[in-house]
């Protein structure tokens, strides 16, 4: 193989960021790398592999054919991008939510089947689905999965790079009694919760609820699996918390379902007598899911109760879209021209 | 009336603070103030209604009769004080959860009735129940409550005076990239959240986890109601946010719900389209339980899912004492000598 020519559309985002540091650090042949962003970042310089590269605006001038895109820069862009990278004959791995229901979701330890679609775009979940389907997945194997209640608590950076600002800045803030009007968030995060992400629909729920009822259906082909979720930010920097109630088939059992866990290669961390359970502040910057205080749900007898945490830049985003491009490349999906 | 001889216990801590200034702004008829706190804080001064209070250490020589005491230093000191202000005449309201399934526990919106008991002491309960079950109360009368799952976000006060601290004082450090070693919380609080609120029980649960159901189908006399709560600690310095979904023996209706709501006293504010819900920093300071995102339970045809805000030092503790206190003098239970 002579080498992949890779993009990353969003390149100098919160996750654009993160995809770039990964693909770098993957095996991938990489024969050259393309890092866009918007007009605003445009003339910044990265390095890919010790060579410089231009950051460049994405419009008809920049565009190129290239092997392998990973996007970041929202469903508007993917959906005037993405399928014309596709069409060139790159295959896309899109992480925003344009081609969620459309195209193969994929959590390559969960639905590795979606790998095998004959697509050209391949979309990345939600983040706060992709942590709650990886830990639900080996136990909805063992005792079959009935229904699913999740309070999230969900850091700014998956709002991007502009919310980590304003967190650390309004907190600067309120630290010496000022306040500042919130430009990325409808209110102040700093020392606040807000349980609003997304856009309300008229159920009264968010788009951030509906996609983790609709895309954890998908992701384990459940299609009626009853899922209400409550998403709320939190003012964390990076790393997403989520308190779960999963409800089975057939009663579970915490011991095994941490045995589980564990084999399917999720970081399980509970000793609640050594207060070890996972934390967002020691997830972050790690590319595993956690899962602890796995118990018995007091008011379900087919119930379990689960702390499910995982730095959502990462496994939530770009740490999954690499795992996805690896698991492409491995069934010789990636290669010069491939995806036409 | 010559007006009551009233004491409070732990004057100085985050509840006791606010105990002492509701007191003081009552109308409750006091003849004199005593101010009870640790060794550590005796011999600072308050003032009560113009006129100055020393503040003393509670021991044997400073232990004196009075009429009424609200207690809010901790289960050890209550157990220790309460009966001996108890049995030398007083009535005593004891925010610790020391007489918590013994005694009357009482939020007198809620359950007026145990009111009336041929009591001296009076609990009043933990901060997270008294805002779930305001919220809950005049559901369940509408629509029977069935079961009860609920994810807390709660504010480090609830923690006391050095917790306040120890959330301001880390996150300037974390702000200058410096972090210290937690004193009060188990893992670092700035940028963080931890599902640890209590000790662990041998079930996994948190002992706030087992409070939230134990003192939840007390108040509501439903003793097998089946409760369920994940109790998480977030970097918000006052106000308790709790998301809930209650299920019912009838199929409710959220419009129907927040009139029920809206009777009860709870301030409602659900107007998801102009981003108004309740949020812990606009209700910090204020004495009401708020609620907003009432909506349909979409995995529970009779169920609803609730947003429930309250300042966890005054509705959840303070404010709901002052309450029982007033309370008890409408009924002519508060009188010198009464509690004899």
């Amino acid at each position: 193989m002579s080498g992949l020519r890779v993009a990353v559309v969003g390149a100098t985002g919160a996750v654009g960021r993160e995809m770039w540091r990964l693909l770098e650090a993957s095996p991938l042949p990489v024969s050259s790398a393309v890092a866009y962003a918007s007009p605003r970042s445009a003339g910044t310089e990265l390095s890919f592999r010790g060579a410089p590269v231009a950051v460049r605006a994405l419009d008809e001038t920049s565009f190129q054919p290239v092997d392998l895109v990973l996007a970041s820069a929202g469903a508007g862009p993917s959906r005037e991008w993405s399928p014309r990278f596709a069409g060139a004959g790159a295959v896309v791995i899109d992480n925003s939510s344009a081609f969620r229901s459309t195209h193969p979701l994929v959590v390559p330890e969960v639905n590795p089947g979606a790998l095998d679609a004959d697509a050209a775009i391949f979309a990345n979940p939600n983040c706060s689905t992709i942590q709650m389907v990886v830990a639900l997945a080996p136990l909805h194997r063992e005792w079959g999965l009935a229904a699913v209640r999740a309070a999230t608590y969900q850091s700014v950076s998956g709002a991007g790079a502009r919310a980590l600002d304003e967190l650390v800045r309004s907190t600067r803030r309120a630290l010496d009694g000022d306040d500042e009007e919130p430009a990325v968030f409808p209110h102040p995060i700093a020392f606040n919760v807000i349980p609003h992400i997304g856009t309300f629909a008229d159920s009264g729920e968010t788009t951030e609820e509906i996609k983790m009822r609709q895309e954890t259906r998908k992701i384990l082909d459940l299609p009626g699996l009853p899922v209400s979720a409550v998403c709320v930010r939190v003012p964390v920097l990076r790393g997403h918390s989520e308190a779960v109630w999963a409800s089975f088939e057939r009663a579970p059992d915490p011991a095994r379902a941490r045995v589980l866990l564990a084999e399917a290669g999720i970081r399980v961390e509970d000793d609640p007598a050594r207060a070890r359970y996972p934390l967002p502040r020691e997830a972050a910057g790690l590319e595993d899911v956690f899962v602890g205080r796995v118990r018995r749900d007091p008011s379900d007898p087919v119930g379990l109760v689960l702390w499910v945490v995982a730095d959502n830049l990462l496994k939530g985003a770009a740490t999954n879209a690499v795992q996805i491009a690896l698991a492409l490349a491995a069934r010789g999906r990636l290669a010069q021209g491939a995806g036409a």
